[in-house]
């Protein structure tokens, strides 16, 4: 016996006939004592259509109202499919967030879940039912309903099964787990049997899309397996979890991310006093934009001035933008240079730890392909090098070659 | 300041154009203290879309999940609403059936409302809001959500207001208000001032469609007036409320109501010994099958045999057929005769009591035209008539236009 919970995206139920298709498998892969719990995402464009009807309305931001909005999605989805199950002869029953138990911050549209009390669902597993638990929402100390923002239903599920102590959390996906580096660029990418929490996290934090990072941290946080796994295959996927279990899957490096959602600003020639970095990066953290890969360096130590170089989004440029020729105004500077050209590729793996000469040879092969490094940043885990974006698939396909199969051979 | 709740339709909120044409209605209303709460239901065909969904995955009867699965729509509905509020500048907020505290038995898909905790919707208000809650829908004890069933956001409205002690409840609708009689049959219908809740519920269980017997019976219940008027125009309509306050609004006959949906059964020859009519109204009971209309006439003292007669509605028609040839089997009669062509005419007052010549005028204006009466009933308040369907328009126009027309002339 085992308790399961299983999360299904939106393009998996968009149709009353895709959802027969999830009730059929779901039926046929339960062992008889297993109790299952399936997280769900709204049908289809569902979504998208709802957000359409809200900007015929207002173009102010989101907001509460928003979030009871979009989470009629998931209502209809749930409501559906515990018919479809009882239509299979099967007793399943619908609970939304709320019902659910999972407590939400009020941070409409990005809420955080902040503690999940199941006992609901427990019940209903008792009783003998198929569970369906409607994703991306939770409930307000208030009363009201608050969406989690993009990847809800995932961290929904995760949190659900952590809460629940169940056995794995499966998460559904358009792939068939996670891969040692994105196979649409290297096509010999592999995939991973196995990969901790940790690298995951990192993977996510520097461009792998499959998981978002905070149902990873859930995982974590609970120590619950996540399978990542396909919804059109009833293949084994990829086991996310705290160590590795089996000792041939742990390697150096576990895989190569890429991001090509970089800019390079270079702040050049500025003042050197105290107090300067930290008035530019507030300014920026003041409008909630995202600052990685900090370089400062100066020129020579009596040197009046210094240059501070960092990346941001693509996305956030504009807005950068405008916030440092503001600043501009008040601290004096030589010139402000963005490029937005950029892309960063990194190498994730705990196995790194205590290895210095892997990030030698990640710059030895970038060096060999003529590929200029911009910036170079590490964590305990990983080693990421910012180049031109143009490069970015070459610097990829060389490294997972050279590194990650290069160590398996 | 007045507390006014307002209820608008599907067909009027059915998209975000017409849901401004509604905010900005209510806002040039609104006089400047005035607490104004809003109850609506799903947009447009939105309900039918629901269902026709639940159709593809089930045939199987409504339950908690359809209930799950219609509630949408109102949330929907509110959502955007309050949207629409704040983008014209007003502070509003949406409230779901449960959140505004209407709470419901377990009947699925025809729940009752058992009570009202509006405490929420209060402070909403007090904080300036113009509060906007869904119809249609209630909490049961369990935490679900149930529907309300036909004319349910109605029925939320009203009680609602009577919570509440609101001055009003206006309830909108695609007419001017409640008329003396249909207006497609008689063009010279005349719209009421006002009318009492004993009237109207027999108005509309006579054939009168305009407002939903349950939510009358709520604003009786409350002693809250009901204001029927027009979405489309800002004409008085019709107060539905205790007594009139007006003496000259204040008639015998208040209106002449129809209903084709009426069919005559008759047990001819029945044997005639106790228990014989219980059994079969019982029969016909256990199914949900209503009947109306009775009379056993007994054809002389020491006759064996009696007639049984009475009226069913037309949709009922094949299942009584069905149940009365089973009792066939074990109850002695004649012949069992079910005519479907018949329609009820009827008139209401609360004027009529202690008026006897009434009844005899009804009888003489059906006679004098060779319209046959084949069944009478009365109420206090009520006289009804079974005609044949295609005389019951006539009978309508003639009692209309002689006794209530001929009434105020």
């Amino acid at each position: 016996m085992a308790l399961i919970v299983k999360k299904f995206g939106g393009s998996s139920v968009a149709t009353p006939e895709k959802i027969f298709n999830i009730v059929d498998r779901v039926l046929n892969e339960k062992k008889e004592n297993d109790q299952i719990v399936i997280v769900v995402s709204a049908m289809g464009d569902t979504t998208d259509e709802l957000v359409s009807l809200a900007k015929q309305i207002t173009s102010k931001p989101y907001g509460r109202e928003m979030d009871r909005l979009l989470s009629t999605g998931e209502q209809v989805t749930i409501a559906l499919m515990a018919m479809a199950f009882t239509e299979r002869g099967h007793q399943a029953i619908s609970m939304t967030g709320p019902q659910a138990g999972i407590q939400s911050s009020a941070a409409y549209g990005k809420a955080r879940i902040l503690d999940v009390f199941p006992e609901r669902v427990f019940s209903a597993l008792q009783a003998g039912n198929i569970v369906i638990v409607a994703g991306f929402q939770g409930i307000v100390e208030n009363g009201d309903i608050a969406t989690l923002g993009r990847g809800g239903s995932d961290t929904t599920a995760v949190a659900l099964a952590g809460a629940m102590k169940a056995d794995v959390c499966e998460i559904f996906t358009d792939v068939e787990g996670v891969y040692s580096t994105d196979p649409r660029i290297a096509s010999d990418a592999v995939k991973l049997q196995e990969i901790t929490y940790g690298e995951m996290l990192e993977m996510a934090r520097l461009g792998a899309g499959v998981m978002q990072p905070r149902a990873v941290e859930m995982g974590s946080r609970y120590g619950v397996p996540i399978h990542v796994r396909s919804t059109f295959s009833t293949n084994q996927g990829t086991i996310i979890r705290e160590e590795y279990t089996v000792e041939s899957n742990k390697r150096v490096i576990t895989g190569v991310a890429d991001d090509i959602n970089a800019a390079k600003v270079s702040l050049v020639g500025v003042e050197n006093k105290p107090g300067v970095a930290a008035t530019v990066f507030k300014a920026l953290a003041d409008k909630n934009i995202d600052v990685d890969m900090i370089v400062q360096s100066i020129r020579s130590t009596d040197d009046a001035v210094t240059d501070i170089i960092f990346t941001i989004l693509c996305d956030d440029v504009p807005l950068a933008r405008e916030i440092l020729d503001k600043l501009h105004e008040t601290i004096k500077m030589e010139s402000i240079n963005i490029d937005e050209n950029m892309a960063k590729v990194s190498i994730v793996g705990a196995g790194m730890l205590g290895q210095p000469g892997v990030a030698a040879q990640m710059f030895g092969i970038l060096g060999e392909e003529g590929i200029n490094i911009e910036i170079i940043s590490t964590s305990e885990i990983s080693i990421t090098c910012l180049v031109a974006e143009n490069r970015v698939k070459d610097a990829v396909r060389l490294i997972h070659e050279k590194l990650f199969l290069g160590e398996r051979g």
